[in-house]
């Protein structure tokens, strides 16, 4: 069964403070998105990856991608777009697809396997999470706690069966012509036509890099990686 | 009305990798639990300040608190023990009590004084929260997406009327008696006895410090203060 990833790097770079797309944001010695293909491949897992790229910027990933063995393909006007986009771009005999935000350029590989592993084993909509660690109310109608216990923090890769994946995309493309976009993630396109979700373990290090912060957090997690490999797959947790 | 606050700095360094209370930790030119202070008296909304810590530490947290005017009390084996132990030792005269983790050294003065408005106004239990900003699924039954825009993550200090923050403790003091202790803040406590919850807005500064990357963010947090003083209000929204 061929496995095919797709990496979208559409986000802009805005709350970065930066005139580039953020998965062209450096750290270590390379731009996110070359961090999270460079992650993707290494899991020894997938077969083809597929980038999603802005259409001014197409210039500029193609040559930090270059030395990668990656496709690109113009993304569209929304992330959900940008996925449909890369999922017509997956060769034929890819049965399961990977959606990876760039992002989440630190994802350690041994993640990226776990999720084709529950993909493979007959789950068709795989996301990993974490536990949530703050404190949480709910603020609808009356404030009250919540118990955190029985909440998780989605990340990404998530993984599907092409089919799921592609029906998913197909239903919400639907709904979006009359009632706009809702979902925030791709499991939730595929909660919301019934494909049951299942979750593997994530990992702290696959943090979302949006803010300026978070960019000192990934340096320092790069660096930590540096001094000490053996503890990498550790991470935060 | 006098207003008190209770800072609690009982937390092990263990997974900040320090033999010492995460509390003493430092960031910038203090320990964490100096920043809480400082904090909480720039607000100019408090009038006494009460800090618990660890018996085995009194010494260390005696020094560093010396140039501070405050109140040192040995906590308890709890945090909800020693918020107890530092209730017990605010002034009589204080009818507004605050909760503070000395962990989120960095909560700006404005959110103390927030805080203390909203309960001033007649709002018995206040948290100060900020929005979710990750994907989040419920992992109760079969795992579905959340809407994240119906939740918020806690954060404090949190600002309570003092009777009610009394009874919702002795309250918690009898149930743990029979079925240990579940809530993990001081609002939920009172939630439990039906009094009323508030939310006001919280900062992204106010993150809780707890691993050796979140000193990282800490450090540059700061830095950007230093740098840029106009600014620190804004932080990260």
């Amino acid at each position: 069964v061929g496995v095919a990833a797709v990496v979208t790097a559409a986000g802009s770079g805005s709350r970065l403070g930066l005139a580039v797309p953020k998965a062209l944001a450096r750290v270590g010695d390379a731009p996110l998105v070359v961090h999270a293909v460079r992650a993707v491949q290494a899991s020894g897992a997938v077969d083809h990856v597929v980038v999603t790229v802005p259409v001014q910027h197409r210039d500029a990933f193609a040559e930090v991608l270059a030395p990668l063995d990656v496709v690109c393909v113009v993304g569209g006007p929304t992330r959900q777009a940008s996925v449909a986009a890369g999922l017509a771009a997956v060769p034929a005999d890819a049965r399961v697809v990977l959606v990876h935000d760039a992002a989440r350029a630190l994802t350690p590989p041994e993640v990226v396997a776990r999720v084709v592993g529950a993909v493979l084993d007959g789950h068709p909509a795989v996301v990993p999470v974490v536990p949530v660690t703050d404190s949480v109310v709910s603020v609808v109608g009356e404030v009250r706690p919540v118990d955190r216990t029985t909440l998780r923090v989605s990340q990404t890769p998530q993984g599907f069966d092409r089919d799921a994946l592609a029906r998913a995309h197909r239903a919400a493309a639907a709904r979006a012509a009359t009632e706009g976009e809702a979902a925030t993630d791709d499991v939730s396109l595929c909660a919301a036509i019934g494909i049951p979700v299942s979750v593997v373990d994530g990992h702290l290090d696959a943090l979302k890099i949006t803010l300026p912060v978070d960019l000192v957090v990934a340096e320092s997690l790069l660096a930590a990686r540096a001094t000490v490999p053996s503890e990498a797959p550790g991470g935060r947790a």
